[in-house]
Parts: C-alpha cells; structure tokens; sequence
C-alpha cells in the first residue's frame, strides 16, 4: 500500500482539526478593550492548539514523505493518532471554559501526552515496516526530542495541581521545542533530494 | 472513469464526518472528576463512532485500491454509502442525548446497519465492473464477515427493547471484528505488490 | 493550468457543504415515535439537499474530467458555484425552522436556481477554452436538461406563494431528472477511454 | 520537498474556512421580508469574507503552481497564512453581532492586514527559495498591488473610529481590486505552458 491515500485522509482531518476550533471561540460580550480582554485568553489557547495541530501536521509530512510504504497496522496506527488529534478541540475548549482549572489543564496536557506517544507508535511501526536500514530509521535515531517532549508532558501534567502555570510553561514549552522543524529529517530529506537529483 | 477523485471525496466528507463529531460533545458542568463521569458514556460513544468511521475509511482504502474503474453507478453507490456514514455523528448524539435510551439505540443500530448495506450494494457493484476474475473479486469471495456483520446488526438492533446493553455487546463486537484489517484484501494487495515488484 | 486543484478545493468545499448540514440537525424532543415523527420533515429536507449537492458533485466531476485546462474566469466562475452551493446548508435550516413557509421555501429554490445558472456559466467558460471542438462542447451540445432544470425551478420558486407543494414537486423533479448521471458526458468519458484504451 | 501536499492541507483549510462560515449565518427571526431585511448585513459580510478567503486561494493556487520546492520556514510561513484566514470566520462573526460597532469592524480589518502581511512573508520566502530568477521572482517583481493593499487596510483600520462606512469602502475596495486573478502571474503561467507546450 501506498501512503498516498493516508496523507489526504490524515491532511483532511488535520484540516478541520485545526479550522473548526474557530467555531468554539466565544466573541466579546461587548464590542469594546474590556471585551477583548476577556476573550484573550480563550485566543491564547486557540493559538497554542493550533500550534500543536501544526506541528503534528509539518512532522506528519516529513514523516510520510520518508516512508515508502504502509500496513494495516500502520494505518490504526495513524487513525489513533488522528482520533487524540481530533480531540484537542474538545479539550481546549473545556479548559477555557473552566477557565484554566486544575482538572482540564491535566486532561489537556494527558490528550497532548497521548498525541505524542500515538505518534511515537505511529513513527515506529513505519520504520519497521521501512527496515532498520531505511532513511527514516537513520533519520529519526534515537529521538531525543520525542523523549523530551513525553518527559515534560508528565511533568506539566503533574504540575496542574500544584499551579497551572507550571502546566502552562510545560506545553508552550514542547510547542516552542518542535516548532522548529525536525532537522535531522530535513536533512535526510534534502539528502534524499542531492541524491535524486 | 478512474477512482482517484472518487476516494478525495470520499476522504473529506469521511474526514469531517469524524471530526465534527468533537463539535457535539459536551464538556463537563463541572471542572472536577464528577463532571468527567458524567461525560464519560458520551466520550466512551464518540469513540465508537470514530472506530465505525475509522473502518469504513480503512475498507473502502482497500476497496478502492483493489479497483481500477468506477462508473455513474458506482459514484451513486459511494454517495449513498457517505450518506449514512454523514449520519452517525446526528444517531450518536440522540443517543447520548436521552441517556441510551431504546429508540435512539435502536436508531443508531439501524443507521450502522444501512451503512453496511450501502458498503455491500458499493461493493457488489464494483465487483461487476471489474469482473468476475478481478483481484477484486478474488479477494472478497464469500464475504462471510460481511454477512456477519449484517446479522448482528439486526440482533443488536432487535435487543434495543430487552436491554440497550444486548445492543452495545451487538455495535462493539461487530466493531472488534473489523478492526483487524480485512486479511484477505491485504493479502491480495500484497500478492499484487509482489507480481508488480 | 491544469484541473487537478481546482477540482481537490471544490471537492472539499462540497464535502463539507454535504458533511455540515448533519450538525444543523435538531434531535427529537423525545426519545420515542413522536420525537421521530417531528424531525421527519427536517430529515427529508437534509435528503433533498445532499442529494443536490451529491449531484452538483458527480455533475462537477464529469465536467472536470473533460476539461484539460482552466483560466482565471473560470477559477472565479467556480468560486461563484461553491458560494451558492455553501448557501445550501443555510437556506435548508431556514426552510426547517420556518415548518416550510412560503418565503422560506421560495428563497431555497432561489438558491438552487443561482447555483443552477453559476453551473451553466462555469460550464460554457470551460467550452469557450477547451473549444467548440473538445470532446466537452460534443458531449454537452444543447444542453436540454439543463435548460429544463432552469425552468422548473422558476415554476417551483412562483408556486411557492399558491402552494409549498407545488415548489417541492417542483424541487424533487429537478433532482430526479439528474439523480441518472449525465449520459452524454458518461458516453463521451468511455468513448475517450476506449479511444485512449 | 515538493509542494503537493501543502496545497492540498492549505485546500483542506481554506475549504473548511469557506464554508464553516455558513454554520454562523443566523436564520431571519420570521419568515417574511422584514426578517430578511434583518439579516441581509450580515448576509453581505459572509459574501465579503467568501470573496476574501476566494481571493487566498487562487492567489495561493497561482503561488504555489510557480514554485517547485518548499522548506521547512515555507512550511511555516504557509501555516502562519492559514492561521489568520482560520480567524475570519470568527472575526467576521463578531463584526456581525456588534452591528458593525468600531471596535470589530477595525479588528476585521487587522484580521485581513495581518493575513495579507502573512502572505506577503510567504511569498518572499518562496521566491527565495526558488531564486531570484526563478519564474516566480519575475512574475511578482514589485508587487505595487500587494503594497497597495496594506497601505489600504491600514486606511481601512484608522477609519473605523470616524465611520465604519470608511472601513466598509477599504475592505470592498481591496477586494475588488484583487478579484481580477494576478495577471502577471497568469501571464508568467502561461508563458510557461507555452515553453512547455
């Protein structure tokens, strides 16, 4: 199987991920600064998650572009990482509902922390099926970065009970590690692209 | 005709058919674990929402890989098989609406069961513009677990009115069954991928 | 420029158009015959209208897959015909919410009457640049049902005003006289592909 | 990296923005004229912000058609586009709930300064990947229109505490003067076509 197919469906649901959350943002209850003060930090969160979407969207391109193949597995695989991915959206909005309590700024960080390790599973069943020997597998190594990122999740995740700026600091953390492009995947892809060309 | 547009329509309107399904969940009334218990029946329903939509999308992959034409029949067939999947996100939320009631169980029942005819008559019809000695054709045979399906389906359908538990064992079962990717598809995909590598 | 993304964004503009009605969809107040029996009209409606949009699409698709190239005009005349498309979620709530008064159900055969003429206006744009020629301007030729169409959608859009049956006859004509694909362009599409074959 | 699958997620975007726009449309409160008098501002504004997000994508289209390869900044730059044009749909809304008071009007018009930047910051990337002698280089050049149009905006903005009818006139106005497809663009296309042809 291709991966073709798998990059439309995933693009189409990254797509209305990431679109329809404008549709849970509340407007000013008046049209002046107070109102949009008000509403300031619900934008902050929208921002934050639409972020995360894009993220997960550049390194799920970068991912799919170095794999040649896929498998039924790899497919659930993918699926369970659109099913956390399509969830963002809910739980964006009861946080900001709450306004930022303990509870939904934990459920919040544990849906990023599930995202993550589906990609992760997502990201190791491909380089299995690409062989050990693949550009993917020498691409990725030993993904730090992906560790790191598991390993603050838990600690903003464990953070929210004690204040949810700790929370805060840990997920626009990982945000700001990944929003800079996978570089080791760059690089095996312009590589690729000298080779090719 | 060839089927490539035929799938790009098919992955968006299944593509926002899973996630819009997020749009109708309710948060929490409360910011603690009594607000996520009550939630909890309704996320438990998304997900298997999201798993129904989820195997149609990985089928009709496979279905439509395995086929190399469409005609005016088929497109029809596809469009009335998007049409009942375009409904589960509305049957889902009367369910959850009315706290599993008999009817709205009973309802969602039948809206799985018209899908998977729609899935069948898709199928059929494809199989005959292949024709009888496809790779199409080979590798759906008999269909046992189609007809399965359809039975259970009926089953859970009837047991709305015992106990809306008899229909849930019917909708999750049904469900595990297809998770596992159709073997016989996959094997005649990879017997094809052999011949053609 | 080539069809192929003009064809991927309108396919995803009437994908959603068709998918989003479901969300405008009210549960029944109940969860018993009755509730089922208050929503029935809405779903009729929410029939008619995914089966308009379903064949704009099929109609759409066969137009597309004999046109080799499009200019700036018919990108516009495109944008034109998804506008009055994206309306259709829209006029068929308001047709809903009113219980099918007169200017409601007027205003919802206005809007299948501009789609109707944005539809014949991108399809002589498209004529105008493969040629009178092209394999399109063949298959097309007088274009009779389309022009019948136009007319019965003016008698449905007057009749409103003596009586709302008279303009859903009129609008579940139309849609049954399209609902067969469009043999001629179907013709001309294997006729190609016996050619190409 | 080649550019297919960022247009085809920008498509998915830009598609949802399009169209999610209908769900906030609110049905007239009574089915007769006066009801639609009611809603016809608001009306006006989903046709404003149609036209716009139009604009985007064949602007976009054009774009991405003369650039061969993307990079990771690209990448970002592209998401960056989208985020603003994911904020229409929401900034239009409040535009329409205020009646058009000061304060949204200019917000609406900050909304479009800052997604006509962000394309301003793609497009330069772009060009600079593709060299400064690359088609697209030499069919943008100065880009007067595109300097135009901020200097407008900004107008647009500014005016909105003296009259929003002054912000009204800028916003048409730019998009006016863009609905006619960038002709330099279509020019360098299809000078293309005919090297190729």
């Amino acid at each position: 199987m291709e991966t073709n197919r798998v990059e439309a469906f995933s693009d189409g649901v990254l797509a209305i991920a990431i679109t329809i959350m404008v549709l849970e943002l509340k407007t000013p209850s008046a049209p002046d600064v107070h109102g949009v003060l008000e509403v300031l930090p619900t934008l902050l969160t929208y921002v934050l998650s639409f972020v995360y979407v894009g993220i997960y969207w550049t390194n799920h391109h970068h991912l799919m572009h170095l794999s040649d193949k896929v498998d039924g597995g790899a497919l659930w695989a993918n699926l369970n990482l659109l099913f956390w991915l399509s969830l963002v959206p809910f739980t964006t909005r009861w946080m900001d509902e709450s306004n930022l309590s303990s509870l939904p700024v934990l459920v919040y960080g544990i849906n990023l922390l599930l995202a993550a390790i589906a990609y992760t599973l997502l990201q190791t069943r491909l380089i299995r099926i690409q062989g050990a020997d693949s550009r993917l597998a020498r691409a990725i190594r030993s993904d730090a970065k992906g560790k790191w990122s598991l390993a603050i999740y838990v600690v903003g995740c464990a953070g929210a009970f004690v204040s949810v700026w700790i929370s805060a600091a840990a997920y626009v953390g990982v945000a700001a590690m990944w929003i800079i492009p996978d570089r080791r995947i760059e690089r095996a892809v312009s590589g690729q692209s000298e080779t090719e060309g």
